[in-house]
């Protein structure tokens, strides 16, 4: 009998980490498929990023309750409690790249309703792929506990910041040199911004997988206290 | 036995609220001492705000710790569970709002280092007086368990985000009417970004409070799905 719930609650845990792994694909697509859109200028495609958002808060909401449920049915301990908050986290930041997702797809359909030939004038691709790629390694770290993985997702995200603040020097200058494109720049400005944040909350995914796997904390560590407590076995 | 069990749960259960409430007033004052060296310009006062940061990032680090072993130790369901995941993602949106305090600080301290006579050409405190006011109501919802004291709140973000566009507005026209004074209307703006945020933690923490008090969540309802939710006894 104990084996069997011990089993039912394997299974349970087992299934809260693949939903949590599906909405990360999920929102990884939305987020894809909004700077895609935002350079081909696919106003249909932005449009169904727009509404797809929808599903992405569904999950958000389904997988809470769904938490909530097992630590109220298996009283969990240790790693298995960890990895419930972590999930449980980790939903918000993923819920919060999908409205990221929303909010680039929402400006890029009226940066092309405002201007008939427009073309973004900064490159924001670049940083796009880097904080996409630090998503797709956060959850691969959450999918295999890896914690030094974690760390290097962490690191990485001084590399995003970097350019978007190159990128914000870029669109000042454009429009010092030229006021009339100063309302068209803010908004791609606010578009460099949220591919910004996604980055940061792909940062906190790894800082809760960190935390999962070593049952600690590392979420305002420094650089250095950060890698001793990874590396630390 | 059982019964100082109970006993003693309810005073862990007690005291992570009492703690939270603690972490939420220093969150408060911190925002309140931010805005209020924006508009002195008292260079020292956001100097402490800046470095009080720590304390705010070590309290949520605390708490969470804290709340994680009570799940460990009492298996809670039901509202106690509720009310320890909601504790858990409060702090979270607590130590953004802290974020956004040293960010208002630092972008003070710039802004005063850079203009000898610098004084913010918008008036930003009405904005942020409605973002306090958010916070503070949604401390008052989650100590009183008050579910319509908590839908208020989410309501009100409104305000807030249109006292937002019409800064963003104004700022925009110093921007076009004076090109040199774009950089700084940009840290300005970032500021009022800033206020607005806060006011949208204050909302997610109100959200998580009608969760909490209604088993129901209403991250993403309409306004007026959430006051039937809320009505609904």
């Amino acid at each position: 009998m104990l084996e069997h719930t011990s089993k039912q609650f394997d299974l349970e845990l087992e299934s809260l980490r693949t939903r949590v792994l599906q909405m990360g694909g999920l929102v990884e697509q939305q987020f894809r498929l909004a700077m895609e859109g935002l350079y081909s200028g696919d106003i249909a495609q932005l449009d169904r990023v727009i509404t797809g958002d929808a599903r992405v808060n569904e999950l958000e909401v389904e997988l809470d309750e769904a938490c909530t449920q097992v630590i109220a049915k298996r009283q969990p301990t240790a790693i298995d409690l960890r990895m419930i908050t972590t999930v449980i986290k980790a939903i918000g930041d993923l819920e919060r790249i999908g409205d990221k997702a929303q909010k680039i797809s929402k400006l890029g359909v009226r940066l092309y309703n405002q201007h008939a030939s427009f073309a973004p004038d900064v490159e924001l691709r670049h940083t796009a792929d880097l904080a996409l790629a630090m998503l797709r390694a956060s959850l691969d770290a959450f999918a295999r506990l890896d914690a030094t993985a974690a760390a290097e997702v962490v690191h990485k995200d001084d590399q995003v910041d970097t350019e978007h603040t190159a990128i914000v020097r870029q669109l000042i200058t454009f429009m010092m040199e030229d006021p009339r494109t100063i309302s068209r720049s803010l908004d791609i400005m606010a578009i460099a911004k949220a591919v910004e944040r996604v980055g940061d909350h792909a940062k906190n995914i790894a800082e809760y997988v960190i935390y999962m796997v070593k049952g600690r904390n590392v979420r305002h560590a420094s650089p250095e206290e950060l890698d001793r407590e990874v590396n630390d076995h």
